[in-house]
């Protein structure tokens, strides 16, 4: 099934470009209909775009008071993303629900795949907004005001691909038919690797920041301004991103410095302003709380913090029956977010699989997955929802 | 004069927007012509689309033995340019023919002044274009090609300018006019502001190389990947950063990164690559050419040059003379490039004249320069021309 997608999106300079509600994002919702459909599903979007094919009446589940059990991730790729952050999560699901029905499986309640949209974030700018509007946890209006690289806002994306803006909203009847919520997800590290273990169960989404710092000097004419008399921010900027790698690795979290800004840029130009951002995360809350002011205190700067988000706890309960039920598999929490966190915040009982990624590297090309490993992911999650839909 | 283009491409963020072939230089070139003529001068084009307006028959002049004798500038600027960077130039030697004309003066060839089209190379990247295509110092071809931020080429912005890009090319016949040229310029330093003196007379320009810093890097994904299994190229770019103002401390000379680029340029990923660009200058042409090779050592990295510029020097009798001429002027060197030191190097007997800055701060609105001291640079070039012409 990953072979149908292969073509799908392929960027020139290497891997996939797969951003929300573009062609190849369509394509990719379409391929997902047709997928479902030849599974036996009938393919329902609620009011935010994401993609729900259920095996059973989902609302009669539950009246009967069992509602769906859903297993689902996403199509869109960061630019240059690999082949398997998000379509892994979705094609295991259709696999797992057609080795069900293949097998004679009666389900005790309605069973759903998901396909949830614009989960990276890559052209809007946020991630996750298919779950964050769906839940409430971001606001409308807000969502639809945000602007690709190109000035077009999500409410115009929406238009050109047929959807109603006005529509778009919180869709507490789509969510209410969620009881139970698995995401599959190919790992983005290389524990696994060192367990020796095909697939995990996650145990929550660390902790994690985003922080700007704005550095401003005088803008000069790089070849006629004396050392002595500038005040150059490239300097700064330069100090912060070594600073903030050796303040992680005494507090033992992760920090990076991936995004900058210097004005004007240019090669002749001693800038008048630069600017880093600083992405934080750890398994220890208190760490990643303490890495800013670190840094602040030893560069002699202020941040200003553009998100946190505490610690994401999974349901413990169900990641320790699910491992059991994998046969001991590892518990493992990530650095990554995920909708399946979304949800989770937002109190839907919800649980991960991560499958090993040899190489360790992800929003990349080099994310890999050998075919036995996913092949034991998707009768991972065979087995889970076998179990959580049989009664 | 200063006033009359006071409100010509001023930029909502401060400062000047002139970049060439714009309608605002396009509205500039207009303003010339109509105060050239105002003074009495004949405006014509050269192939290139500098403008030279004459006071007399340059080629009965030339014909005669008495190649003319030209002053000007350019009147294009940096994104965020302040008032007097190239206008300066321009308006003291029209006021200078001004001042001649209403003295009575009766110049032995003819004077010129100039305004020579994209100096800066802020819209297409590569500085002194006019000059430089002018000479023959860059090929027609390479230079039509050139494209600004938006894939606009310079052959299309000069066809959307009215002009025929065919005939664009190196002009002999317009340059065989000139037989000195002599740049007024708004000071892009301090030295005169120590020297106590409001008009200096350049010695050279600086030797001035570019060199750009590729560093690799593995992509990947900022929460998810330890810090020891990363290949994180920020941190490279920042030691460049660092080690380039040290090794420049120590050789005498002036470096700086004033511009960079990460690739993907994320909040929440590792880069797959960073490049900063190091723009190196110095008096002594020996310390500029060890200024790479020493980061490079010190680094384990290979830069790759993308230009260097020996030393530029001016006709030393002619600089001495003019110093002599305005009462034992200071002698100076400069780090920044101008149309004038492409001239000289083409040969064409060339000066420069710098006006005191108090700020020293130029490619910025914070460049100043008092009235007085714009008042003294006048007078120095009407006194200048007044002596190159009057033979």
């Amino acid at each position: 099934m990953l072979g149908d997608l292969a073509g799908v999106g392929r960027s020139p300079t290497g891997g996939y470009r797969r951003f929300a509600w573009t062609d190849e994002d369509l394509t990719l919702r379409e391929w997902f209909r047709g997928a479902a459909e030849a599974t036996g599903l009938a393919v329902t979007e609620d009011r935010v775009g994401n993609q729900w094919a259920w095996w059973g009446d989902p609302d009669a589940s539950l009246a009967a008071g069992r509602p769906g059990v859903v297993a689902g991730s996403h199509l869109d790729s960061v630019p240059g993303g690999g082949n398997f952050d998000g379509p892994l999560g979705v094609v295991s699901a259709l696999r797992a629900v057609e080795a069900l029905r293949r097998d004679g499986f009666v389900p005790a309640r309605a069973i759903g795949v998901a396909n949830l949209v614009d989960e990276e974030g890559a052209r809007f700018g946020v991630a996750c907004t298919g779950s964050r509007v769906l839940t409430g946890a971001m606001p409308r209006d807000r969502a639809l005001a945000l602007a690709d690289g190109d000035g077009v806002t999500l409410a115009e994306a929406l238009t050109r691909a047929g959807r109603d803006p006005d529509g778009f909203d919180r869709d507490d009847a789509a969510l209410a038919r969620v009881g139970t919520f698995v995401e599959l997800h190919i790992e983005q590290g290389r524990w696994l690797v060192d367990e020796g273990s095909p697939v995990a169960v996650a145990s929550s989404i660390w902790p994690h920041g985003r922080w700007r710092f704005d550095f401003a000097g005088e803008a000069n004419h790089a070849g006629t301004t004396r050392l002595a008399d500038r005040d150059d921010p490239a300097l700064k900027l330069a100090a912060l991103i070594l600073k903030a790698r050796e303040v992680a690795t005494g507090l033992g979290c992760v920090a990076t410095v991936g995004k900058v800004r210097m004005i004007p840029n240019g090669v002749n130009a001693i800038p008048s302003a630069a600017t880093g951002w600083l992405d934080g995360r750890g398994a220890d809350e208190e760490a990643v709380r303490r890495l800013v002011p670190s840094i602040e205190d030893a560069l002699g700067v202020r941040a200003v913090e553009e998100s946190f988000t505490a610690t994401t706890l999974f349901d413990p309960a169900l990641a320790a029956g699910l491992a059991e039920l994998l046969g001991g598999a590892p518990v493992i929490g990530t650095g990554a977010g995920h909708d399946a966190g979304v949800l989770a915040a937002h109190g839907i009982r919800s649980a991960m699989l991560f499958v090993r990624n040899p190489t360790g590297v992800s929003h990349s090309p080099e994310e890999h997955a050998e075919p036995a490993d996913c092949e034991a992911g998707a009768a991972a999650l065979t087995t889970v929802l076998r179990s959580l839909a049989a009664t």
